[in-house]
């Protein structure tokens, strides 16, 4: 089983963080490979940068659809972006790792907060919330102001930041889970959790399970409805290269 | 890793039946032992079985954890009954199959239908699509009008049935997939999807998988909080062996 | 008019305690009889508890059956353990006490707020007030951290630190009422709201009102569709008892 | 006990008609009188006929209060006008009959359609289906298409045009019981609930049992907060008569 | 183009406020008129002077639809009363102050608070906020405890706090705008914006654009369904003058 | 007043028909550019078309920022592709021709249909109707089964299947009022209005008006919180041109 992480932000050492965290929790079979687009923004920390990173993950499961053998993508990006045009460019799951993460702690717990980096996109988790469902489930997206790629370059400090969330999430949100809403803080799920004495739920890990279940379980994305293959068309300027995609009939599973 | 699926009525055919089903969709490193209450009701179709076999799954938690080395478990009734409480006797993931499917098949497609067994029990998916958040993922619950047992009994009209009913789910609905509603479907899913064309999702095999991954992330079900072990306290009568549990100090994860 | 209140715990104090308080609201015609389980927990803390006290419940009301001439049913704990079991056996009314007062405080405020005994059964209010639809309604669900026993065994510290937790609510909540969200708190009602100066709704007493309209109203349980008497059929074990059951030959009504 | 009927509109021979199928349904110990405003629509179907009316409604109230011994109002009219304006004038509970039908029939079924008199007035019910809570409740707002006074002048070819209605609700809806969507067909309910075979729930006998239900508890409507008697100010024009009103200090309850 | 300001309550030298504060924004081609009710409160504070400055609304429109020639209406009130008994009897468009405020602020951002007067008429906030579906992009109902007609007596102290509520909302509540609650605050929206650094929208002027933009469009209040004309019929007493109204007969648009 | 008029894809001559529907509606004062971007595919009809036109749209406001003086945009797409992310680069009002027509439509209508091209972008626009909170509004998304560019190659074979769907919504959906479900359609909208004779709302002319009225009252996009201009960062590749974008500094208003 082959499985493509795609980091959606442009920074190589955050796919490799993210890529090294997840390879340690794959399954025995699973082969993880690891990706981030050729153009985009080094964070994703705004609707803008979300927005552009979105083409950057499609571009990805282009090259990866190209390239052949993958069974599953993962979008390692808490804004999920480009999840849904993702899915339709390929029969292979797409799991984002908003969506992930907050599946599982559903799961584990009746309700749960998320801690995010900076406030400013905290919207974007209420969003995602609203539109999954687990609007209810969620009492308060929290942000420990940290700016997503101080998760790399100051960790210490920035890992500090979070735990004091946890910690106040924990004391006061009446929660039984935490879900850390960050692809950067990959890795840091087991640590945090023994310090606050919660499960917690960290979304490119969750991410990678869901992908094996549904490759294990030979679940496709459905090409039924509104997640069917684009209807090929021309596209211009630095987008030419999408035109007239034939996805349908490449596309072997 | 060691999971227990749990049939919540007593007929020990069905058992049998998804842990066949499901066993050959456990991944490599997993134990799939199943096991179904010594008291209850041999088939799941109204509400009042439902909470009668709530206190089997209970009992078959308890039974487990006595046991000891089990990782997780699959409550497999579409109902998903007594699971808040399963949930609070054990730090072991527990899931439902009804809420596996539900997650799984938002992951592949934008809305799904239910098919399920009987008319009278669609207001139980329909009451659990509210409570999880998939209530407007779901387009329509629909029922193929065959009692539970006869999915043992008459399978090959029961199966014709339940092809008919996703076939209309199909065309009528909208939908980019479709979930099964009873765990007497399990090891039904990919011959219907090859009938009907879309992505089927079968609760048995989810769950399993849902379980699988906790497990293997380490995630186990929350302790702070309502799932906490419950207050060790008295209990009388035909339940007097609940009294005074102490499930936390034995528990070792 | 025969109205028989059934509390889920097996603390027959609590039983008596119950009836008594219900008995001074019951109108003229009304005839009053209490029981509780022969088996089950002595308080319900917990979802486990709750699980199995539904069994107690549904038990109580096939003895109300068998014994013929009772016209409606009260559970009465905060839960609503078994509601709608409990309905599919009988044609007469039953009546949750958590729904009741919800139903109630609707009418006399557009905002309440709920104070219950422990923190972590508050979930259980917040899963009925999203299924019962009054989600809205309710500003805020408080516990006075107090064990449901202690209502009984340290009356006035029990008693001392409600009413604390119900200024509390009046001061910052927003709200026009006060749920009481134990069935052991029956009997205070009428001394808080004077304390705190707002309505104050107790489910017992409302639920018993409840019971008496649909009676006297002549509304029975509907029979039509998924609360139509349970299919009969085998079951096994400490539950074999229910085999068979013919509740809806039997039932004159 | 007394209990004030109100018919929001100012036919005198409905008002009559809504009496007498009350009385007959009242407590032993309730006084049911009833009135209509001196001015409004003879009918309300639309909702410019339900805010004049809704001044009506508060007219009665106020006449009540200085009459005084009146212990709750019943507002008859599906659309519950002016009720939360009616709530201030008061500390009796005011309860409307299409809030009263709603509860009572989530207490009786799971799911439940409205059978109105216009389709035009259908959006009144949806609007307060949703503002109460009731609107995963309710399967469907059905309309005879019969203008209300028809209830009156042609009963029986508006009642075979309800029966039928009620019919294709029960066959078509998947529902458990129906609410009667208009006061003018107070009387009918065990009529067509026999013809049917469903529970069916009308609002004025609904509210009735309500009003009684909060004055044997002792319950009156909130003073705290938004229910508060509304601040003495002038009023102008026809209205002058509303003017320095001064309700909380002759209320004597 | 000819808007008329309807002013809810019968305080002229609010209309003029309110008129004079809206003349300055409208468009070059638009007349701006302005009236108040003859009959109701001098201000609205509750649910039972909206219920009777309803009627006056209604009034006001059938004054506007006698002149003729007025091509929309403005209501005038944050509690937007009578809308939809205004749009039946008009086929220009009708707009309250609430809805046009809540439109433009979802806009300009994905988050933002109410500021209003008293505190008792939050409820009537939050009810058009449900009802309108912007119940998610509310943060919260904030009162800064001024009485409306303070709002002209005392000016300055009622500014000040007005000032000081909406900075504690930018502060505490996570917005990215404010709606000023009451039509008495028209024109203090550009100064209060620059004090406290973020959007603030007001009302009357939302409504006025929202008004001149329907008309600009020629889209007129729906007549097919439940907006239609009201079904002519006797009136009594005070509102006799309703009688046989034959709307649709006399519009010519 | 100058406003841009962004078609978020490719076709000039779709351009040009919105403008020139458009500049027929605009305000005297308002000068009305329009434009597309240079890259991106020639028609939007699916999730992945609708992701690429959003760096289309965030290219064009970058543009219309750059060359400076434009007071709003309107992004002329039913999906509102990129919408957050336009707002964040610019002060300036950016209005979807979607969440326009929503809003317009509400108030005119209590309920509306939306009639759009494909059935595969229906879920498009049910997304959208839950984020902005128009869900409840809405009984139904239709499309009329022509792809976008039809609606210029078979104009006349398209504008009848468009009438014929608007016709079926009109007679089986119970509504006031249709909203037109995609640019495109840009000009049809009152010999739409006048053959099915229901208010019609079409997405371009109501964002012109809406885009209009936001600038008449000096209410800019808020850039406090989350739609803050971006942080400034590198891009890499093919968007490298977005690298330390500086916008907050070089806008003057």
């Amino acid at each position: 089983m082959h499985i493509r992480l795609i980091n959606p932000n442009t920074t190589a050492s955050m796919t490799a963080l993210m890529h090294e965290a997840a390879v340690r929790l794959a399954a025995p079979g699973t082969t993880l490979s690891a990706s981030q687009p050729d153009a985009g923004p080094v964070s994703i920390e705004s609707h803008f940068d979300e927005a552009v990173s979105a083409v950057g993950v499609a571009d990805e499961v282009l090259k990866g659809e190209h390239e052949g053998g993958i069974d599953a993508y993962v979008v390692a990006c808490f804004g999920d972006p480009g999840l849904l045009a993702a899915r339709e460019l390929t029969r292979a799951p797409v799991i984002g790792i908003a969506e992930a993460a907050f599946h599982l702690a559903t799961l584990v717990s009746t309700r749960f907060s998320v801690v995010t980096t900076l406030g400013r996109t905290g919207i974007i988790a209420e969003h995602l919330l609203e539109q999954y469902g687990f609007h209810h489930h969620c009492r308060r997206v929290r942000a420990a102001e940290i700016p997503v790629l101080d998760l790399e370059s100051s960790p210490d400090a920035a890992y500090q930041r979070i735990i004091d969330e946890c910690a106040r999430a924990r004391d006061e949100d009446g929660i039984g889970a935490i879900v850390l809403g960050c692809g950067g803080m990959a890795g840091l799920q087991r640590q945090i959790s023994q310090e606050v004495g919660l499960p917690v739920i960290e979304g490119v890990s969750a991410a990678l399970k869901l992908a094996e279940s549904l490759v294990a379980l030979g679940i496709p994305t459905s090409k039924h409805g509104d997640l069917d293959f684009p209807r090929p068309k021309p596209f211009t300027g630095k987008f030419e290269g999408y035109s007239q995609l034939a996805l349908g009939a490449s596309a072997k599973r």
